[in-house]
């Protein structure tokens, strides 16, 4: 799918494949999401870029980093991807003279967003200022789409952990273990990106100006507090994994306490009943009218005594 | 909230926020505590610093780090925050010219007590010495606020320590986690702060004179010790959860044990009693008149021969 | 054994071992896999190479590097190995003139695959490119060979995340056992390959020419996006293994939890009825008509009430 | 508590607070232990360095390091503090002309030894070869100290090993947990030693000659190999609790075989004499004679044939 | 114990102590083993090398380095030490004019099969290359003593890993301690090890020729490569004792629900047979010729509806 918006004559609009670079517009951002081989031909046709090399953005795996080529520039950079779990998925951005292409397997939120954001609102203080400060929108866009996430955790790992106190099962632990999941990508993610920005706001490229390269360097902040706050939950994640296991085996010592005190408590008493059922002719006391008394009481007397035990053990309370 | 101070001909004295270039005194300190829209508008105003820049102060994440702008200084530090568990949050530092603009979303006890310990107590010495001076009263002021902490962690782990010998329940682990989740952030903040620190003993600023470098240079010791100390805290504490998982395992046996103890001790006597509870006609010795007593006996001395084996494989102590 | 191929005059064909070196073709193959004593030495006559040089190409544990040596060139270099585990092994790449020697004690899938594609489909454009882009031919399709197993490992990795959830055994932990124990030696392997690779890339080698070292920039994005991929594996894997660890303690929390209920719902119950079976002359309603309906109603009310305590305490659910 | 030792005229004598810098002797050691406050005063008065300075030395958390000021050295310095366990106290040596000033908060087992050993054996080669040899024979002393406790360690881990293998419990647990937090003390202490000695070993200070800094060169291998022993006993005391934990587990499987053993062997056989105890006027085989033995053979068979299948699965050995 | 052995024209032999330097061979190799005080102070007289010097290859611990003194060079280095366990140690190696000593406290290996060696088979080709070779030689000898005992531990991995899925017990993780704590100590001693071999592979030194570090360059190949096995092993035995864990807790999960089920096919039939084993005048049925075999019937009815469930619950496979 190919959705290409032109900045021409201080307005937005959208535009067909045919008019790129036939009327020169300040600024073009074509979009392409997975696109089929008919579209990618006729990207690599018009952008004089070869296919193999548009195909990068659409390798999930790529790693993500800044590519200086002789007509045009390549970043590649990860965002995160909302499918069944929360993982990330990489894109390529393409900067060819006046043309931005971002193009991408997988639909990214923080792209569609941008896309809408574009065309519905605010046009010019986007594409105004140049491809650099486009790409800084973009990825700023990016950024913000992790910082939503990982400000969510925090409130998640609040409410686990008192789910953990209360009352823990397997759901528990299957939660627990996609946010491991979400933190381990997104902790590869964020440090490939930060090295892009990085580059970015360190290096001079012809596609930015000083002033982008200010805002790179917030970014760049923006970055490292995400990281921060990522490891950060990935070390009370861990903390609480083993706060799990210890409250699993207090739980169970206390299962088998009391398995351990049924057992104790009845088992002298049913082996006295055992013993006046048996079948003798001759049994002490089984002609005595009180006899059946005495022997419950011995037997209550018993179970007193044992349960006085367990209480001065502690394992009552 | 926004309370300001002025060190006016030698004299302290709490300002007006119009007061504020006024009368030029030699040192304001402007503390705005979780400050309104219109607050925040107005010293963004009076001081011709962006309301953005100011925002930065307020987001609890953000990453310490020394600014230098055009016209004034930025310096994004850690502290501890005291709310239903300890952890952090940020608070920026705005110094432009004779003005020192603290700005914060949450409470912060070591700014409370610098507060007071400047309008009831001592104000000449920290106001005299001129802005640098000023700023390293107020971040020594958070360190000792870290130190405090962790002093009394010390102790803390030492009760701990006992408390596991004796008895092991969900409160201690509950008490382990929070103790690990409070030395988790103190650890990300302790080492951001640490570089904030290191930059101002290092680098020259002109808001820092060469004695105020010296006397970050000791703080810049204290913060290293700090986390010294933390580190070591944080090991012992994961030492402990080992030892609270040995525990548990340790006691389950002994409750399995006593458990398997009861069922064998009594495993064969019942059976003998079920046997000469059955409804025969003709039971052995079931017609003698020491019947009974013979299988009483010979159930004693099972009971008696089983305990033995368990005492002999030291199940019993 | 060994084969050799010869690309002479436009054309690939295989070749007798004399043939080498007689009649000059442009680029000469020898892959020698397993070799004799007798083919070792016959192969160290022809090359001028000491036999204990070959050799290295034949340890399966050497370390992966280049080595310049006065005449030729040895890259060692490790390669997966199919054998009954998914393990790694080191092969051989000696370089003299216009040949190139690939030397393995062990059967590598990614060198036969290559030697097929040549020999049946598309010679030319691998061998008429010289040594260098030979080079880059073959340590691509290692790589590649790498990547096949590491795509598939993230749907093993899937997999074996619902068998967790579902049901947990001896095989499903010996499964994760063996994942772990590839990406162990595949960890090993990429990272010194890497260096390798690196080497290649950055330093001229009379064998390589720019575009070859072009080629090995992009074989260098490769193997960092398998080590990316290959450590988030490992850590997925390792959160897996606590999951699997909590969820077992879960399950055994619940059968500890039937077992305590079954041993306490009967346990008062049983011994009512022993009470009533014991044999004295005197039983109290033991000759009343209602009195068996009476003590089983008694047993009935505990058995419920019992169960309504633990319905309470939700261990039914 | 001051003691003071001068090296006077060739000799060794105790010295009185008011001799010192009277008579100039060649070297004054001034040892300072739990000062009181009018005691740091009047040092403070008599060397010329601040009260604050001073108690740098009192912190037992202090960062070891090497502060050089105007007129006078510092030298913070960890060493093992034996109290009810062993951790590490800090303590400072001063160096100001001929005066040597060890002040501590702790009692330093190695300093009260150097002391003893300087009055009553060997004063000339300490005292006479000047300040840094004194130095350096001082923490030579204290590394000896770590020394020997480590030493010690070695015996306790390989009997440990043999406890863990007979028998495990709280105790065992306890004294690995009181063994980790000495090693985790000693760790941090020793790292930050060694940059003091690798400092004084490396650097020019008027204060030690070249004898002297190779004499430090010596001591500073003997801190790598210290730090190197406790890295190591760490390793092995981290790999003996996880085989605690296993064999804790081992232990448990075998207490669980011998309760379900004991359970199932007697379930059938009590199960048949309950229903043969049943009040049923026509019981099958209850009128017969032999019907008695005919049950018990039926049940013992049953309990040979269960104990036959336990001994196939192998549960006893 | 003291044995020498000279290289005295072309032709090795067995020296006495007071033959050494008389007659100025090439080569004089003196290994000292264990030695009394009078053999050290022997040494030290003949060779002008102190014997506090001497002593630091008699130091177990000591940390490998190469040390240059005036008129002698000490490499200390570290060699498996075969006891009852494998662990390491160090021995020191003197090199001054034609004189090589070993000194060492333990037997090592190594050094006895080299002297064998250079006693009774090939004397010329190590001895006639100089110094240099000779101890490239006996550090050959050691890091292949390292070797065989790591080739060793591959197989001793997959013998481990099937005695963990078949049964496991003390011994097994004894075993598994064993070898860990083997890992342990070789990787201290190969790391220490390698910077020695590194120094002497990158560094002139009078003692070696280009040759020699020519072979030295191979050396350090070798020690990588076994420090890449060891880390690879260390992680796999890491991986097996998770493994061991879980298999532990499955199997606990089995025996627990073998005990449950045991437990719950019972109860109910068991209480069932209470019932009617109690001394009432009026039970129902109890007149009824059938009323024995329907409360048998409605028993075996309950065990197998309760096997039923355990079967669909997949207990039972």
């Amino acid at each position: 799918m190919l959705e290409i918006l032109g900045y021409v004559e201080k307005d937005i609009r959208k535009m067909d494949f045919n008019e790129v670079l036939d009327e020169e517009p300040k600024l073009i951002w074509m979009d392409c999401y997975d696109p089929s081989d008919e579209e990618l031909y006729a990207i690599s046709e018009k952008l004089g870029i070869d296919t193999d090399e548009l195909a990068l953005g659409l390798d999930e795996q790529e790693v993500p980093r800044v590519e200086e080529e002789e007509d045009y520039y390549l970043i590649v950079f990860k965002a995160p991807l909302f499918e069944e779990d929360i993982t990330t998925t990489s894109f390529g951005v393409f900067v060819k003279n006046n043309i931005v292409l971002t193009i991408h397997k997988d639909k990214i939120k923080a792209i569609g967003k941008l896309h809408r954001a574009i065309c519905y609102k605010k046009p010019r203080n986007v594409l105004d200022k140049g491809n650099g400060f486009f790409i800084y929108t973009l990825l700023n866009q990016i950024i913000s789409s992790y910082s939503k996430v990982l400000v969510k955790v925090e409130d998640d790992l609040d409410v686990l952990e008192d789910r953990i106190l209360q009352d823990h099962n397997k759901n528990l632990t299957d939660d627990i273990l996609q946010l491991r999941k979400m933190l381990v990508y997104f902790h590869k993610a964020l440090i490939s990106n930060k090295d892009v920005i990085s580059l970015l706001k360190r290096k001079y490229l012809p596609i930015t100006t000083q002033e982008d390269r200010w805002e790179f360097e917030d970014l760049y902040y923006d970055i490292i507090q995400l990281i921060d706050m990522e490891t950060t939950y990935r070390e009370l994640l861990s903390s609480m994994m083993d706060m799990t296991l210890s409250i699993e085996n207090i739980k169970m010592n206390q299962i088998m306490k009391i398995l351990t005190m049924v057992t104790a408590l009845f088992a002298v008493p049913v082996w006295i009943t055992g013993i006046y059922g048996m079948n003798f002719k001759y049994l002490p006391f089984s002609e005595d009218p009180n006899g059946f008394w005495i022997i419950l009481l011995i037997s209550m007397i018993l179970i007193v005594v044992v349960m006085y035990i367990f209480l001065k053990e502690k394992w009552i309370r």
